[in-house]
């Protein structure tokens, strides 16, 4: 097991009615700013829930912070928190929106007209606006870790970055919120959710038993809860079960001392930036052409998997793999969601698209540190 | 799935090395007082990293915190961290010592001549000096969780308290520090983190899939891991597996929103208190007994159990519950740890005086509040 630090000071205020809570979370004496999305939140009565709960604050509202969150977009928010003179902030939304808040967090005190340099340059922060979340779409985990993904129009760039500082003090997470999320949104939770386990699983070894299982705990449940999320939307249990698993996918634990892989992640960004795919569809198109192009520097995780999580036991080694990363597509495939890009209609020329912007950023990805432009060109070929 | 919240600050430095880092841990204007056992950490070099570590510090020493720590004894520790007036605490042990850790911590701003009240009447904390733990044996989750047991030897009471004030603010879990640890105190971590899990995993169904795949994932890879610490006490990999096994096993996360039964330890720490039998060892005495007890109640999880971690699929319910019992039985049996009070020349009376000890104080346990005086006795006689 490798050496790691680990703490997350998130408070998780999870359950129904918790939004209620808002009151108790946020002191009375800080001028609050709303984040949100498209608007849904008004439509399915989260809105009216947290002003409600904050009928007692001095409240402003940004609205319409989009899926992939643009920086054209975030720095009006910034703009109106620092003429507003904001105190905190509260994001209201899925990831997109949490993702936004927090790079608004850490712009808002930033060196005005540098602020694109806290993803381009990935420059360091030294202070953020206090923030906190109500999550109504489980997906990305960013709700419980301190990273968030935000895309240039200008540039067709989707940048990361990531700070203690930008950490939510709170999230609060009512699984009745996500009752009337489109099918579409919830697929991709469960998709997004799946690829942010195997980022952190399907290395190599490093002898980290806990971890391992961890990881296959998170699978296994997300397999037996995923589907039953389409059957009955408005089943409670069902969707707590996938929002406490979105969050933990990704809150940090099931990476402690073990290496990550992001090479899928950072692939499927370039998909979205070029193609406008929604973000989990690009992972399902990767995730599987990935996967057999490394099947054998992950060969025993590949077979760990394939036992542990899909019960197969039968066959060489080479079958056992193959036969897991077929299961793997086969759960897509049954929520509904394509793993290949002529699926998308596109064509070859992603593969020689995507690796020529990687190859000008010279950036490589993958545990090994070496899924370069040449790789990532072979890995697009074998998702065509 | 329970409504509930959870939030856990403690910074975790695990690895090989990580004991140096304390010098960056504690600002250098804190008077730090290290606080330890019987000495073992002067003979297995862990003292000696700790000093070389605080060597631009001033520190003063309070050892002699013994197992099942003792109020009288803390209180020593209170006094001469009062009188040498000490910002900051370090506790350098197992979890007697950050057990007794955290009382001295609370205890110290606590109105003098009252400090058994924190653990008999519960009295609120307001304050608690801040402290910091470099754990050296694996088993009760004390360094990642707000709760402490102390025992006061006048009335032979084995208290427990909690607050969120006693959180450590750091923990380094250093694996090597545990390769000298006596075989006997490595299977009684091995036991005791064991019962750490069930208490919060052998209850009633409330649908929490994932916490119930995160506390099996906590067994199986215990159940792999323990025998090997016996058989390769300094192997790195297998002392790291357990020391972060024991830590995740109790710090809140398996309890998230599912009900927690804490019979076992109740009943366990009255065995200690009255015959003085180690922690660990009165849980592999009550365990099998209060689940064969509680079978009814408890079958939905313990078919389960018998399925997902013992892999028994075959027979009636009845029949598979108790093969998942008697596999737990056998467990504790192969790491030699007696499951019956005649292993340790205890009568009948005990059931007794257990019953009456929990009569006078009009307590009652387990998931549903109704293990009382009448039901620990059954449950005793059941362990004879």
């Amino acid at each position: 097991m490798n050496n790691f630090t680990y703490c997350n000071p998130v408070q998780i205020i999870f359950g129904k009615g918790s939004i209620s809570e808002l009151s108790d979370l946020i002191s009375p004496d800080e001028k609050v700013m709303i984040t949100y999305g498209g608007g849904s939140i008004k439509r399915n009565g989260v809105y009216d829930q947290v002003m409600d709960a904050l009928k007692n604050h001095v409240v402003v509202e940004y609205g319409g912070i989009e899926p992939n969150p643009r920086f054209e977009t975030l720095m009006q928010a910034v703009e109106k928190a620092r003429r507003e003179e904001i105190d905190f902030l509260l994001a209201v939304g899925g990831g997109s929106v949490v993702d936004g808040t927090k790079f608004i967090a850490a712009a808002i005190p930033f060196e005005p007209g540098n602020e694109w340099h806290i993803l381009s340059k990935r420059a360091e922060i030294e202070d953020a606006i206090p923030f906190g979340c109500v999550l109504t779409l489980p997906a990305t985990g960013s709700e419980m870790n301190p990273t968030a993904v935000i895309s240039r129009e200008e540039t067709a760039e989707k940048l990361v970055f990531s700070s203690p500082l930008v950490y939510p003090q709170f999230s609060i997470l009512d699984p009745e919120a996500t009752y009337t999320l489109p099918e579409r949104q919830t697929v991709n939770g469960i998709v997004d959710t799946f690829v942010h386990i195997t980022e952190q699983y399907l290395t190599f070894p490093t002898g980290a038993a806990l971890q391992d299982r961890q990881a296959e705990g998170l699978i296994l449940a997300l397999l037996d809860e995923g589907p039953k999320a389409l059957q009955s939307p408005r089943n409670y249990t069902v969707r707590a079960n996938l929002m406490w698993i979105s969050t933990q996918a990704l809150n940090g634990l099931i990476g402690c001392g073990v290496p990550g892989d992001w090479a899928t992640h950072m692939i499927g960004h370039e998909l979205t930036a070029l193609y406008g795919i929604d973000h989990a569809r690009t992972l399902a198109v990767v995730l599987p052409a990935l996967l057999r192009h490394q099947k054998d520097r992950k060969a025993d995780k590949l077979t760990q998997y394939a036992e542990r999580v899909w019960n197969i036991r039968e066959g060489s080694r080479d079958e056992r793999i193959e036969a897991g990363i077929a299961k793997t597509e086969n759960c897509f495939h049954s929520l509904g969601v394509p793993t290949r890009l002529s699926d998308y209609s596109i064509g070859a020329e992603a593969a020689d698209a995507v690796a020529e912007r990687i190859r000008k950023r010279g950036a490589s990805f993958g545990e090994h540190g070496d899924i370069g432009p040449k790789e990532i060109a072979e890995i697009l070929k074998l998702a065509m």
